[in-house]
């Protein structure tokens, strides 16, 4: 604790995910002044069916 | 905001989904009085072996 | 399972919580064609403080 | 209700998944004093590269 | 990681949640081997107009 | 999307989770490229006794 869920399209590079672990962890412990290593972190993959906003699944507009 | 997040056995079509998702969306329009466009939607599918109901795996009993 | 997760800004009436719930139980009947018995909903309402889109809190801005 | 999400690794066995669907639901009946059918359990697999604790990728370290 | 989260019906003893956080955790270890202090156990409560099932809110029918 | 679910211990100030808001947002523009407007992050406060570490809730130890 603090756990962090991150629901993405899929498709990001390890390199991204390495980058945003990183990141999103001392974005959390500058703030919240927990130690780093209580920040859990899952990134979620979605595909773009399986992802609508406004009603429209991602698959069938131009991902953001 | 708001945020739906729906999980379901695999296997809907891409037809199903979207289908849900316009549907999902205009539910909530309905009733909360936001825009269509705050409304995101995820699908999170699972697998029968990733499901249990009264301690039993989905994949050890019939689908419902 | 269906299992559905709606995270909304707090404050909704419990007429609204009614409508929606029927709403979307019935869209995702229609759609997946399971029995509406299976379809379970939860609420999970959030205080303005406790959303940001685009890096600001709904406490510092006008709520949508 | 209750309804019971798990984040794990990926790679469980359907033997391991089973014994843990089986155990969880008996630990909350004990527990909460409602009947097994109510508990719902669904478990979502993730890869290494998905996790990360203290900042660091599960796939750039020996997993637990 | 394992990460768990339990929504339930809000209402329960401490007595009733620290049972369920010991023999939950337990039932984990038991079937995936991991040690118990990677096991996290997050709670969350919901009030009976915040659940539905069939369509139906919790709070218009008699609570599981 | 992407968004973001933080759970963290109840008894974080205003200034805290607008800090957090700010960084996290900006840790994830950084590294995935997407728009900060696309960004959305919901905060979900627990109590000590709604919290366990290897089979212990938090309310029964000291607090991280």
């Amino acid at each position: 604790m603090p756990l962090v869920s991150i629901k993405i399209l899929e498709g990001r590079t390890i390199e991204q995910k390495r980058g945003m672990a990183k990141d999103v962890t001392e974005a959390i412990v500058k703030n919240v002044g927990c130690p780093a290593a209580a920040v859990q972190i899952d990134i979620v993959e979605l595909k773009p069916e399986n992802i609508s906003q406004g009603g429209k699944l991602f698959s069938d507009k131009p991902p953001m």
